[in-house]
């Protein structure tokens, strides 16, 4: 059995890409504001970027915000991510960005609806409720779950930036720095890593020294104003992996995204030559 | 227009109740594992219970657990709660158990889902992603959320707990403490509450010390250990207000779910008397 992150790897490996793409079928998007536009226009993403793709990545939200028929639709943009990774003869993971977190019986219903019934491989968490929120996704030894650390939002630094206490005589450090050492230290199974914001360098490079071995999806570059070579440099693992860089709004709407997402593959290849990786 | 918490304490004084009624459809629970038993089994409890009932609280993730049937079927409940509601002739507030969490246009969606489409009054949503990713849901003026603050499970202390250094020159509080004193803080609406558990009454009295004027959603009595007038005692508002006791396995699973929706009802009207409000 492969663990997701062997998976993810493999798959980049494949398309020699970081890049993560976004599927969020915002209404401004739209031509209809209908379930079936959202569709539609996901799957357009997905066939003009499937070759650049480490990962796809759609955004529950979008889809809920329609109801009964935004499920529909969200579980049929998984089968047809899957279809479109068969055809390519290279299996694209798909995270569901659905920031879950309950206590343990109910995340258990959360993990089977994003597991079993979407199909999807991996899902972003929060960590808030502890581990024993967590363990139920854990328990699919095969799925993966990126837990929230340091987000690219402007409120982000309400909590996350807080100084806590960790263990007694060391000195104080961030909320979200807690968190990625939690993060590697529950990582046994090779399935937990991290969302963490590339609108802000520092803080990457504090998620990166906390937890050196684990994946980080990375939002911000582009529309939030994320630089990425910078983020790429204070936020790759030590193989030159273990950073997905995501983005959304700026290959959706460029005019070509399939020209948009090669442009982005070919810059972080470049800036991980420059880097030496 | 009138806030969320002035209908919920319109509704507290109707029904003499402090009770909020959790509809959490486990597959133990049920007949058949398909949405038209979840749905029956949460009608049966709503009809026993609407006398006593100060809210009714839907889980969302044993919705989704079924897909797109089990979005049709919490829309459904939520709307025969209204129903039932009018037929008692005062509307019961419904609070959905949701959890949601995100950046600024994908929370919007979120709160668009949860309060235009299904017709929750009312939302549980996770701060750790920072006050911009509340203020959406806020947005709504008639609407309510209560964050989650100390919760009742056992990974709740990993993050919740933690020493975090507020202003400078002040002692450090727990993070569970600070979400309070913001929350109080971002409250200038009247329609922020805090879930705090009633399995920890050292707990829920600090939360009540941050956050003097706010409701509490205090799961954890019954099933999970907490003690009813404990937990009152640490937590009421010095109006005799102020919390919403939540129970949900202990009233679902109870012979007569009526008989222990009244029972847990009077008992804390008793328990009130004792403490002289």
């Amino acid at each position: 059995m492969e663990t997701f992150f062997s998976f993810l790897e493999r798959r980049v490996d494949d398309c020699s890409s970081l890049l993560c793409i976004g599927l969020d079928p915002h209404l401004a998007d739209l031509q209809h504001p209908t379930p079936e536009a959202a569709l539609d226009f996901c799957l357009g993403i997905v066939k003009e970027t499937s070759a650049y793709a480490a990962a796809f990545k759609p955004n529950a939200a979008f889809f809920e915000y329609f109801g009964a028929e935004g499920w529909i639709a969200l579980q049929k943009l998984i089968a047809a991510i899957k279809e479109e990774s068969k055809k390519l003869g290279s299996m694209i993971p798909i995270i569901l960005d659905a920031k879950r977190g309950d206590i343990a019986s109910t995340a258990e219903a959360y993990a089977k609806s994003a597991f079993d019934h979407l199909g999807a491989d991996c899902i972003t968490l929060n960590p808030y409720l502890g581990k024993d929120s967590i363990d139920p996704f854990l328990g699919y030894p095969e799925k993966g779950a990126f837990l929230l650390c340091k987000t690219s939002n402007p409120g982000a630094g309400d909590l996350q930036d807080l100084s806590v206490l960790g263990a007694t005589g060391r000195s104080p450090l961030h909320l979200y720095e807690y968190v990625a050492q939690l993060a590697q230290s529950w990582n046994t199974g090779n399935n937990i890593g991290l969302v963490v914001g590339a609108t802000q360098p520092e803080a990457l490079a504090k998620v990166r020294a906390a937890a050196p071995d684990l994946w980080f999806l990375a939002p911000g570059v582009g529309a939030q104003g994320g630089d990425l070579a910078t983020a790429l440099k204070a936020g790759l693992r030590k193989d030159g992996k273990g950073m997905l860089i995501n983005v959304s709004r700026s290959v959706a709407r460029a005019e070509s995204p399939k020209r948009a997402a090669a442009e982005l593959r070919d810059e972080i290849i470049a800036v991980k030559y420059d880097l030496d990786y």
